[in-house]
């Protein structure tokens, strides 16, 4: 029977990270298709510089500085670290998603290295690894299943310091008017957003660790089930925002609504009853609705809307554990959002302009205007396509 | 050895959930390259919502209509739900996608929720759940592994109702002449059939219901192998027609081929020996070709081809089971067939001329010449590209 | 017990094969995103083409030749079937990609009839399969896990076989000069390059034939940490050579990377320590840095770089076994290398010439010109949007 947990708890591990690595052409997808066709190249090699790089460095330092150790008995540890190893690239596709159209490869990449190296390392250690605060009053007891706070406000904060060290993109607020920038291919957008809900399974459903007992197969299935309701509500409640509003759907709206829903159920799909979720996701739909014009006016250029994804709904759904969770404190679920915030914020901004004195994160203008496809990558997205703006 | 089953159960329901929601993209996909590019999120955004209503309508309602409870002691309830969850929209995927470039949003939504909370619940309950028809003259013997007739021929039968209240696309029948619309971006059409494709694995393999012993691995297995060669089979039939005739290999109808294949085996990919597939697939890739041209004839205007894919090969795959298995009325078969297109189609029917009464469907001329992405969503899909027609 | 493993085998098989499908839209939307707009429907119906057609022949044919028989006690045989299946493509797909924008339909088809029935099945034969050459002076002692040379160099070799008879693209190469023509779509080259990488998890951890004891699982998950790790240096690899050379990240060239990496990692991703394929892929993704410009300048014309990618690494993967592996004769390596290519590339040679006898393979000038979407399919694959070269 032992032989029997570890068989399936390692087919299981496997399954899930493969889920979760369809987020890198999730990723790829949708911000490839939400900015302008002369900054895809530039998104896209971006994306998978992060996988490359992120992975890497997690798999050399990252890992056994969050978790102390590779040794795992419940499954085969290359499993464990694999299914690990999935996460860490999302909090840097989180930044880099919304500093999109102006960050620089060199630069974005040196914190891809630091992000993996330290920084997401020692928040999964704090929170969900060797521990290193046990004992100090510092030690945190946020649930956070998988990782509404660890992963998407980790990628949010990091993201809102990089904003307010590179700033907005050129032309994009003129004159105390928001430029309205299109999105330039929306099957793209379609298909990274449906990628990214798929992923979600293996990435919550994963996350509960085992699957090899009645008990835990129900949890597994009922994490899923939960993670799915959180999406459709939030999908739902955007569409339904935009057509009360503008007698319009707006898909990249209702898309980031879904995908608001599913950072906000990620703190806990396990701990909820079947019909939790609904409230939970239509909450975080609609904090995106509303969240993405305000940081519009808070002139914080989010080109993907990360800001309101994952950081407004990391937020949300790690206090929403504490609200709807008898068990759970409410006060622990702050004190871990508002730990990590300090942290993460602090440091990522310190390290950002740190780099950016030697390496610019910020293209210039021209390069802007010509489009970082030309200037970063040498290689255009479309080439034979003409353009009509 | 029955936590071994449960265990084993659940997590092979959970793999073949996910397989099957990769067929969201996947009709999304599809959809978005066979249509105009003025329709393209439109047409992304009916799938999306589609996924979103329908699911969450089966969830809160279609579910325990079709099943009469959510009682599960083969496997955890909530992966036996997530894995019928998956199949619900497939039913409205195949109506819409038929009535492409001018359906609109809002009456399309609300015929989802009938649709997904009560016509669909209703064939599955008589066809595979709670068996409301046992005991009474009308009660059905069908054999319909994972669907041919429940959910293709469903589908199709919604279909063919809404073709007639709706009408042909604007500008498609003019002065006795079929006016042929080409696919506006062949790699979405390809990735999207492939990913259909994929799916149908978990469609079908998943139908089995268990794979947790020696016989029913097989079971499985054999229904994968036979699920892939009917659609091997239908895609070089309709390859080789397509040649014999033009001398010309058109992409499009060779998919459309391969996915009649997949809908004909679909009723009993368990039951056949290995060669008979190709027979079935064969057949159904032929049907597919000769009935597209006859629809058009018609004037049913379809633009992707489901009425031919998804009614008549549901027709033809669920007959076939009474032809090929021995076992099997070819009676109690074609009974299952005409009694839930009578229900279907008259139900749907109504349904739709009902709500058409106050929410046309009918998008009018100006918005269909506009297109639907303009009308409906306020996003058009490719605003960088010029176009060239 | 033997139950327990038959099930978990049989599951973990359709698992494995399953992400080996997705090689399929991987290698289609690859090769569509590399070449002209004018190929595009060509190069997608070439890769459906060798789906159906490659499958289907080894269903009816090749299997038998291959393996000797469909009896399999270890798991189901039609999982097993299923998951040899899924190879067999590949061979050809490595093929035509690389005499993509020139090749025609027919006479590829019939060639993929020959490598799936005879040529393929003879080189698994020797390799994995009834071996009928044990006992002779030509047996092979080769290790070759999930095959760089039984399906990566055997692919090369036929590529190579066919560029000599093919000659290159028209305007390729003028008056000694070589005419670089740009991918016309790069989302798709890097969604098609990352369904790839995804899909080897299922090729290469598959390939170890079983996860139902704690020694396989634990070789199943190293084998894919392996894998992927080859993936990654490859990736990272190639992209420091663009910059240091030309201060771009050129993504095409850094997928070619991470590709070459993860076919030099085939042979031997259950042989080696978590840190040899470091090394592995990062030669790889050299290999197909430095190979690229080398084949132009033999004017070998490969419009996807798949002799770089499939054949150098199919050979140094190989090759890599018996240098790092203590176990391993290099010797038995290299004989294994050189027997297949002798074999490959001489019986390709003589079957393409044969074939073009009849039914030549070079599309001429004329519908080079006009693009192989009307002369070959009929079919345009961005009819909508307008040509800007």
């Amino acid at each position: 029977m032992e032989d029997f947990s570890y068989v399936i708890d390692t087919f299981f591990a496997l399954f899930a990270m493969t889920l979760i690595i369809f987020m890198v052409p999730g990723f790829a997808m949708l911000e490839a298709g939400l900015v302008r066709t002369k900054n895809v190249s530039a998104v896209l090699t971006i994306n998978v510089m992060i996988y490359a790089v992120a992975s890497m460095t997690f798999f050399l330092v990252g890992y056994s500085l969050a978790f102390g150790s590779w040794e795992n008995s419940a499954m085969s540890m290359y499993a464990a670290f694999l299914f690990q190893m999935a996460f860490v690239g999302k909090t840097v596709n989180i930044m880099s998603g919304g500093v999109s159209e102006r960050v620089r490869m060199i630069p974005l990449a040196i914190f891809t290295v630091v992000m993996a190296a330290l920084i997401y390392p020692a928040v999964v250690n704090v929170s969900w690894g060797a521990d290193m605060l046990e004992g100090t009053f510092l030690d945190l007891n946020m649930y956070d299943l998988a990782g509404s706070t660890v992963i998407h406000s980790t990628g949010g904060w990091a993201l809102l310091a990089a904003i307010l060290i590179m700033g907005p993109r050129r032309g994009r607020y003129v004159e105390g008017k928001i430029r309205v920038i299109p999105a330039s291919n929306i099957p793209l957008v379609v298909l990274g957003a449906l990628l990214l809900w798929i992923g979600w399974f293996g990435f919550n459903g994963g996350s509960v660790g085992s699957i090899a007992s009645k008990e835990s197969a129900d949890a597994v299935a009922l994490t899923i089930m939960n993670t799915n309701t959180a999406g459709l509500a939030g999908a739902l409640i955007a569409g339904i925002i935009m057509y009360v509003r503008y007698k319009l759907f707006d898909i990249t709206m209702i898309l980031n609504g879904a995908l608001g829903g599913l950072v906000a159920i990620t703190a806990g799909p396990d701990l909820y009853n079947m019909y939790v979720p609904i409230l939970i996701g239509a909450v975080g739909g609609a904090l995106v609705v509303f969240a993405v014009p305000l940081f519009d006016k808070l002139k914080l250029d989010d080109p993907v809307g990360a800001l309101s994804v994952h950081l407004v709904n990391g937020i949300w759904g790690t206090l929403a554990v504490g609200l709807f969770v008898s068990d759970i404190s409410f006060f622990d679920q702050l004190k871990g959002v508002v730990l990590i915030a300090v942290f993460v914020f602090s440091v990522s901004y310190g390290v950002l302009k740190l780099i950016n004195g030697f390496f610019p994160y910020r293209a210039d203008d021209e390069a802007q205007l010509e489009g970082l496809d030309v200037t970063e990558c040498g290689v255009e997205a479309y080439p034979e396509f003409k353009r009509a703006i």
